[in-house]
């Protein structure tokens, strides 16, 4: 263990973060937000400050010198730092009065949930809007450094599916080095934000909402700037535009780069897309079926409503274009059923993620040979190669802790008197970073209303949720604080 | 393939059911009810002089020849066909007018589920309670010798839990023929029976109540002779002897010769039997805590049906001594957890099985192990010996299935317009063959309201859930068909 590294490696995070406080706080100073100014002005300050100190002191020391278990460490420190960062400018400018609020606000920011305490968004200054979408962004582009570029070049498994992937498509080096992977990553993503807003803006929709919006969807959050979400808008054209990035942003960035350098043949062979892709057709297919005659009479407007919360809610982006539970069962049952698929691997999508899902389809199945052929070998193989034995141990495992997760929260959500369905599907939302639920949590409703101890436990579960369990738990075994 | 030997294995099957149902027929002489003895003496004619026949016809075809693959078809058949000569009686009789309710009732008590369609149990003749509670006994019965002795003996690994356990306790072959071992096996299930049967009516029940109670506390069924179950009698000592019989009944069967043999130290380190005790302990002590004060004043009154419900759905029984849909939220989801558990691998509970969890659970740790270091091999220890890959990789495959399983009942009961806690619910209840759900199909509430083709893919689903979903699913691959 390595505290001092640590803590220098994250207060050169927090300096970042510091640097991108700038943009809301010039809005803030552009717009004449006197409070909202001044809380960004403070926290970057004090941000500032504090970070340089430590730098100096710990000059000394060389994050090359970080182990497998500081990685863990770091990983999970870094989110809650900047989550922790991220709620003071709501917190000291009052636009979020209480501290639990601005922290979960914060950290479902970053962790590209997307569940919100706040009961009129658009009562918010712009400026903080705009910062509470930009948690979004950064969080977003951290998932994908991290879970492309950095941990699977440093060799560790923190996030579980780098070992799911060992095999697949994601680990294949991109550039050797990690700093230039992450420079092309953030190519794309850049590429992708300055593409979705022009269009967004081609639809009629101002700068401030195409960029807010921009940040929601391609980091899979799902933070809006309207109380009524991109329902607000009412327009197919902005709708269908922010379906395709948010089923760009559910694909494995080491996809998107391929796709760049005019290699499409890796693309076409990827079997988690397309498991992805096929998913998306079938629950938008039977999506639309179960709305027609039902909540629209045209068979356009069930296939756009349909189209857009299958991409919203399997990307674990949690947009909403309009209110699900107004919805026949059918139709919500087909919403809850996607809340446990989840983005691609080495995207910004939470959940269980399809990788997962097709490698175990394809073991149960691989189980069913045996059992009429007990002697056989059947390899599991993905996108043309095969997968190793342990891998699927780690996805097993991971199955397993999610089950759990999901149950304990649901257990604390309903000890302070919830009902089932919201205590379930709260859990869901907030270990897949989704956002929306069902019950008392539905889409044109809030977190608000819940109890502290339970904002404090979401706010856990985003953050679990978020590192894929393992990098997170392993924290609480003994075994890890063992010399 | 052999369809002759399978046909045959299965009238032979049918035989024996047939010599079962004079018992409810003799019953129904002496009560004199006359469209019910019909229903039987027609039943027993016809089941008899059919099987007589094709046996007679097949005197020439031995058992022995049956291959891996006709055990899949065989036990598949064999439970469908108990099904469907168990409807007759209801059927004939009018004791329940429609066919798909008959046949619902019917699996559901050879599928040990207990999920039931009766509006008003009381009015129904009293020999055909009497049946509908032996469905459970023979259901029961049944499904513990196939896979305590025929299956493993055979080296069918059909149950999946059969190789889930082959390096546990279960497959210690008690006596080295299967006929031996069978023949244990209901030595042990009678004399249950005779010493629950004797208690109960020590605490007041008559003959009548105390055997059919038995039947269904012994299956882990749950059929009561009353439209209020077991809370009835409201008594605690009844309450008491029935709780102590379903926690026996949901314990690997293995283990119960051993202890009657005066082996106790495999008891004392058997994994899974420790496992489910804990399970029963904590999950006692925490809905007796959420219950108290709410709905009930007294601890004791608390502990009381916790105790029994915590019981009764963790077995998957599913008798209810109250209505816990009036209980608070967190009592609520404790049930609901519950129900994800089930009894031990080797007795005549359903669900997922305490064997596979405590083996995901393993799992799980191990991966976080090797988080830590990579490069460290972990083994996997069940009752002090090793848990060999193949059956990680099984128990993995099960989970998955069991979690499709549970996805696609919830969407086929969706699609008839119930909500998601009912249909959720429903399949957990029947896949798990517990019986009672949530929502509108709540303990006191019953599943005669569902539309037809519903009733038709839970009494599948209990039929999958019974056979633990390989056994049934194997047909449905074309592999299976493939010469």
């Amino acid at each position: 263990m390595n505290p001092l590294i640590i803590l220098k490696s994250i207060s050169i995070l927090c300096v970042i973060l510091a640097v991108f406080m700038a943009a809301p706080a010039g809005i803030a100073l552009y717009l004449h937000e006197a409070l909202p100014f001044r809380a960004f002005a403070v926290t970057i300050a004090v941000t500032v400050t504090l970070s340089l100190t430590v730098n100096l002191l710990l000059r000394r020391y060389r994050a090359e010198a970080l182990s497998t278990r500081d990685g863990f460490l770091l990983v999970t420190l870094s989110w809650l730092a900047a989550s922790m960062i991220g709620a003071m400018p709501f917190y000291i400018s009052g636009s979020i009065p209480l501290f639990t609020d601005a922290f979960f606000e914060s950290i479902s920011g970053f962790s590209t949930t997307g569940a919100s305490i706040l009961t009129d968004i658009e009562s918010l200054p712009r400026s903080m809007l705009f910062w509470r979408s930009l948690t979004h962004w950064l969080g977003g582009m951290g998932i994908v450094v991290l879970t492309v570029a950095i941990l699977p070049l440093m060799g560790i498994g923190g996030l579980q599916l780098i070992q799911a992937e060992a095999p697949g498509p994601t680990v294949d080096r991109i550039t050797p080095r990690i700093t230039s992977t992450a420079k092309l990553l953030w190519f794309i993503y850049i590429g992708f934000t300055v593409a979705e807003t022009l269009l967004l803006m081609l639809g009629g929709m101002d700068l401030f909402d195409a960029l807010t919006h921009t940040f929601g969807t391609l980091a899979t959050g799902g933070f809006s700037t309207k109380n009524s979400g991109v329902g607000h808008f009412n327009s197919a054209y902005l709708e269908g535009v922010i379906t395709l990035f948010m089923l760009l942003a559910g694909i494995n960035f080491t996809l998107h780069y391929r796709m760049l350098t005019g290699r499409l043949k890796p693309l076409l062979r990827d079997t988690e897309l397309k498991a992805y892709l096929l998913i998306f057709i079938v629950a938008t297919v039977s999506l639309a079926y179960s709305l027609h005659g039902f909540s629209y009479k045209s068979v356009g407007d069930s296939f756009r409503y349909a189209m857009f919360q299958v991409a919203s809610i399997m990307t674990t982006t949690g947009f909403a274009s309009a209110d699900y539970e107004q919805w026949p069962f059918m139709a919500q049952i087909i919403i809850f059923m996607l809340m446990f698929v989840g983005g691609c691997s080495g995207s910004t999508g939470g959940g269980i993620k399809v990788m997962r899902l097709v490698v175990m389809f394809k073991q149960a199945l691989n189980e069913m040979k045996l059992l009429l052929h007990p002697r056989g070998i059947f390899t599991l193989k993905m996108s043309g190669r095969m997968v190793r034995k342990n891998i699927v141990y780690a996805v097993s495992g991971f199955f397993f802790l999610y089950a759990m997760a999901l149950l304990v929260v649901t257990f604390v959500v309903s000890s302070a008197g919830h009902d089932i369905t919201t205590s379930f599907t709260a859990a869901l939302a907030t270990v897949g970073n989704i956002g929306p639920a069902f019950g008392k949590l539905g889409p044109m409703k809030n977190y608000s209303f819940l109890e502290d101890y339970i904002k404090w436990v979401l706010s856990f579960a985003m953050l679990v949720g978020r590192l894929e369990l393992y990098t997170v738990l392993v924290l609480f075994t003994p075994r890890f604080w063992r010399k």
